[in-house]
């Protein structure tokens, strides 16, 4: 799927969401130019490899199924991010290289099109025809409410995610990882008209170990910057419990190849490994800045060698 | 229903939705003690004319349709407040007697909660096993979304809700009437498997009217304390549209009555004539007042007999 196509359809499922009314403005500045898309790039590549032939018929209609999940789950995260940004939350500036939302047009206009967009990612949800509808919906407001993703914002703003690096982990399954659940599990359920638990079960694990790398790499990634914000300095893991994370961070890449082989998504390795690649570039090439903040002598090799192999699937 | 009904499935609905957290407290607090309960009573009004049997039998159950819609209406009208009061919207101090939530708590608690909240809303629609859920789902999340409910935040907040009469009218019938429609509309549509769009039609119109009166109303009775705070002076529209908010009030009340005595709903009328009858007993003993801030002559009679004549329905 290009990135072209589900910018479109975002654009689209926006359009038909919005009053006339300059407010319009506000929601497609935090939304567009995008991020990686990370998130609709699943969704599309899960329903590539469990039903090629729903996704060749999907993949143009903007409004398939899998076309409203992968804009849900893309505006969903941008709610997310508009909110975290806040004064009253992180107090960000800066989000994309470009002005935050409430800074660029105020705050309660950013705390206003936040709410709307949480209203839109289920709005989306409520239009898909299938099935197995119910059931994603349950899912959906499950995994991203207050024991789920909000729950992942309450021990980051608390302050407990450092506390422990389980603390840290646990914030990341649900501020990460449940998003990124949400996509691939979603995407499985409306794949096909019969659920296939053992299928399912598998995912879950995928889906769970890809979220948790993800945020550990990133935050490995973030290191390689000379200056890190206070924020960073107290959250992330690799600079209060170095040698605790890095075996956890091996074994999760472990865990995530093991039950990657088993499942053999060809579509969605190549998502998740340009991910990895981008890390790559990121992290080795500046392994020295990143030893120098981590202050411990730890050898990056394996956890290099994983994201350069990963590729090579 | 008796309120403390309606409280206790509020309390197990939220149980289930929360973490074992400290945060819990902040939706407590902020739900609790709760206001009238007006649009969960309508919830249960509205089954209890449309499908008596199916009240007696739900009345006691909390995991019954009713009994989460009920809560959902309520929970995401708690949210909204919660939002409203924040500093970069409202900027409220009290509310319902008591310090905000962000007052108390502190602003990102207050900000999360909302946010929970609003999932919550939605976690209890996904709950619901009614053949017309689907329906439902989609009534509300367009109803409550940007084109609804949170366009009347806008409207407010962006201070168009002011410049005209019937800016201040759309902004009444979204941010006001749009929730109260979503608790009569929606319990209608799960008080029978078979739908029926004549009922439909007119309950969409009797849940409208009495949105937009329930505000004009409190707007009223606003008038009746001495001082007034600047965002009242600002959007009251008796104030600036003295005699034609008057005149389009005794409209809608018309109106309001006219489909009130095609639908006969008996249990329905005794909620509606609860939230009149209070109002009544603010407005009546305060005329004096109210005139003095209107600073025309207006005869107040033929609402107060309105508000006095629904009770003898």
């Amino acid at each position: 799927m290009q990135s072209t196509v589900i910018e479109k359809n975002l654009l689209l499922h926006l359009e038909k969401s919005l009053p006339h009314h300059l407010i319009k403005e506000v929601y497609h500045y935090a939304l567009f130019p995008g991020g990686k898309y990370f998130r609709p790039h699943l969704v599309w590549a899960i329903l590539a490899d469990l039903n090629p032939s729903l996704y060749s018929q999907s993949a143009l209609e903007d409004d398939s199924n899998h076309a409203r999940i992968a804009s849900s789950v893309e505006i969903h995260h941008t709610y997310t991010l508009l909110h975290d940004d806040l004064p009253c939350m992180d107090d960000d500036k800066l989000r994309r290289g470009k002005a935050c939302t409430h800074i660029k047009y105020g705050e309660w206009q950013a705390l206003l099109a936040g709410d709307g967009m949480l209203n839109i990612s289920y709005q989306l949800i409520s239009k898909i025809n299938h099935i197995h509808m119910p059931e994603l919906f349950k899912l959906y407001s499950w995994a991203l409410g207050p024991k789920g993703l909000i729950h992942g914002q309450t021990l980051d703003l608390s302050h407990e995610m450092a506390n422990s690096l389980s603390n840290t982990i646990r914030t990341h399954e649900l501020k990460t990882a449940r998003l990124i659940q949400v996509a691939i599990m979603g995407s499985a359920l409306l794949a096909n008209s019969k659920r296939n638990l053992i299928l399912e079960k598998k995912l879950w694990r995928y889906s769970l170990y890809l979220g948790v790398l993800f945020q550990l790499i990133d935050d490995l990634s973030e290191l390689a910057e000379e200056n890190l914000t206070a924020h960073e300095s107290e959250v992330n893991p690799w600079l209060k419990f170095t040698e605790e994370t890095y075996s956890l961070t091996l074994k999760y890449m472990h865990e995530f190849k093991k039950v990657s082989d088993e499942l053999k998504l060809s579509k969605t390795s190549l998502i998740v490994d340009e991910y990895f690649h981008k890390m790559l570039m990121i992290i080795e090439p500046n392994r020295k800045m990143i030893l120098k903040h981590l202050k411990k002598e730890i050898d990056l090799a394996p956890a290099i060698l994983f994201l350069k192999n990963f590729s090579l699937i």
